[in-house]
């Protein structure tokens, strides 16, 4: 095997500023970077670079061969397995490029510079690709790693600021599953900041790979565990406008309160990990969501990891750094949150 | 690593008549084997079957969402990575059953049921996927090895008789290449017909697979050995509507006499080669064809194993069961073909 799932840990670089890159390459990117002075330098620099605008409809099959026709005339048709496309831009701009590179000649050479925290901490990493069937997210996709994934704090740190309190909710998924000493430090800090996310950056990436390599098709369970906070969070997410992490962090608060009602996690362990002060920094922000019994039902219905009718898979925790995913009824889960919501755990 | 890259060498199966499959999965065939009533009766029994016309519209990346869409209308949306998908087809719909199931999902299960010799000599193995943008062939695609291959009797010996000599064509490739006892047997053979084909297929195959195996991303030059004959085959085949494995014939004749010209080949080897029975059943077919210079130019500039200006890469051939892929000049194989064709060769 000569692949690009071979030594796929060693290809994150951390850097300042925005790297030198291949100028015959093709640069896509967020249309919304071009705010930045530093950006609108940096991408003038290269020979081809196509301005996209973030979100679904990017990611949409129906436009796919529409952006592959304009980059075909962008580039004169010259593009070859040789070629390095770089993705600029947050999750949205990261599939589209990375299905665009993993399809394209079967294949291009793919670096990614995530400009968002949830793609820095995540999405960039792992090779998943994906493009939405209409209204259905991810349909289509395949498993293509970059060759290289930029980590530029300066791009980075030019966020709004209410992005940390999202990238937090990621991190402590990954401190949750991690357990140890990124768990104890994480999970102690009191205040929110760019500079907060940037120190736990790295440990985070780390977790993720050390996962994904061992199941980098997600076909043995194991990368499934990066969907702690994730089940209920994506629902949270999709039908009450939360940002993402704020959704994935009201997850896992659920995950650990369904994992004391279902007996896998003792009463004062979960009081102990809610009581974190990270923890408390999201709390506040998902006091007032309450799911519908409807949206509970549609919502894991959908859920494109159930495989046995009416079950979801379901990441439990039992404390810090031990956590397990497990096939669970829907309707049981429906039942917790109901115990849940009204105040029993 | 744990994906369909490893062992996929022992995924081939020959017998006798259309095999049983699971029978909820996704069938995609071509329209044209509605003729055969056993065909008929099979495909009567799968839950999904998507009856496609066969040929470079349907690898259009253009209809490429609309066959998405239309196979989750069918499927009511209930395709997950377990699906098998199951392709009954000539070349084309191999190339695009292959990119669906590989894009789906991130990717589904794969069963090719080749239905014309050259896809079952050539096509269905080694994981090609592809997709064409408007009049560019093969632009888009994936390497996506099936999980199995049946190579069904039946079904290809109910092939048109005319059939026969193109397959013809890719099995001089393959026993070529190879050399031994294969090209030894191959080459005294005096009657075309699919007994004929039928008999050498398990070594061309068995050649493919021990190319592809040593290259599978065609990125260290062993796989483009499989090209010799193509590319002055292509060009023949597209200007001069000739079948692609006549033409692929064609090819490893000039291939023969270029190599020479260019002093890797001696003229008596070549002229035994030539001689050869088998050889001498496609010679005919080829005497009349002339390629003009702008044919070759044009032709040779859009080759897409093209990366060195003006050059391409091409395979020579030294003997039976040694050949070698080597760049060389655009021109200088303009003023070999020219040469050749006046008749010193």
């Amino acid at each position: 095997m000569t692949g690009r799932f071979d030594n796929f840990n060693t290809n994150v670089k951390y850097v300042n500023k925005l790297p030198d890159l291949p100028l015959d390459g093709l640069v896509i990117y967020d249309a919304k970077l071009l705010r930045h002075s530093d950006f609108q330098k940096w991408i003038l620099k290269y020979k081809h670079s196509y301005k996209v605008t973030a979100g679904e409809k990017l990611k949409d099959l129906k436009n796919f061969h529409e952006h592959v026709q304009k980059i075909y005339n962008l580039t004169s048709s010259q593009i070859t397995k040789n070629t390095t496309i770089v993705g600029v831009g947050g999750g949205s701009v990261g599939d589209f490029t990375g299905f665009l590179a993993s399809v394209l000649k079967r294949g291009t050479k793919l670096i990614h510079i995530p400009s968002t925290w949830l793609a820095a901490i995540d999405s960039a990493h792992g090779g998943k690709t994906a493009l939405n069937l209409n209204e259905i997210k991810n349909q289509i996709g395949t498993f293509y790693p970059a060759d290289h994934i930029y980590i530029v704090k300066d791009l980075l740190f030019s966020q709004p600021q209410d992005q940390c309190a999202s990238a937090l909710g990621e991190l402590l998924k990954a401190a949750l599953i991690s357990g140890g000493i990124f768990w104890k430090k994480l999970s102690q800090e009191k205040t929110l900041s760019h500079q907060l996310i940037w120190k736990y950056l790295p440990q985070a990436i780390a977790l993720k790979y050390k996962i994904v390599k061992r199941d980098p098709f997600e076909n043995k369970g194991i990368r499934y565990l990066l969907n702690l906070g994730h089940t209920l969070g994506h629902i949270i997410e999709s039908k009450h406008q939360v940002a993402h992490g704020i959704a994935v962090g009201y997850g896992i608060q659920l995950s650990a309160q369904i994992s004391v009602l279902e007996g896998f996690m003792q009463k004062k362990d979960y009081q102990k990990l809610i009581s974190q002060p990270a923890f408390q920094l999201l709390v506040p922000l998902n006091s007032k969501i309450k799911l519908t019994e409807k949206e509970i039902l549609q919502g894991l219905a959908q859920d494109k990891k159930s495989e046995k009718k009416n079950f979801v898979n379901y990441v439990f925790i039992q404390k810090p750094g031990q956590v397990f995913a497990k096939s669970i009824a829907i309707n049981e889960i429906q039942k917790q949150y109901r115990v849940v919501y009204n105040g029993q755990v």
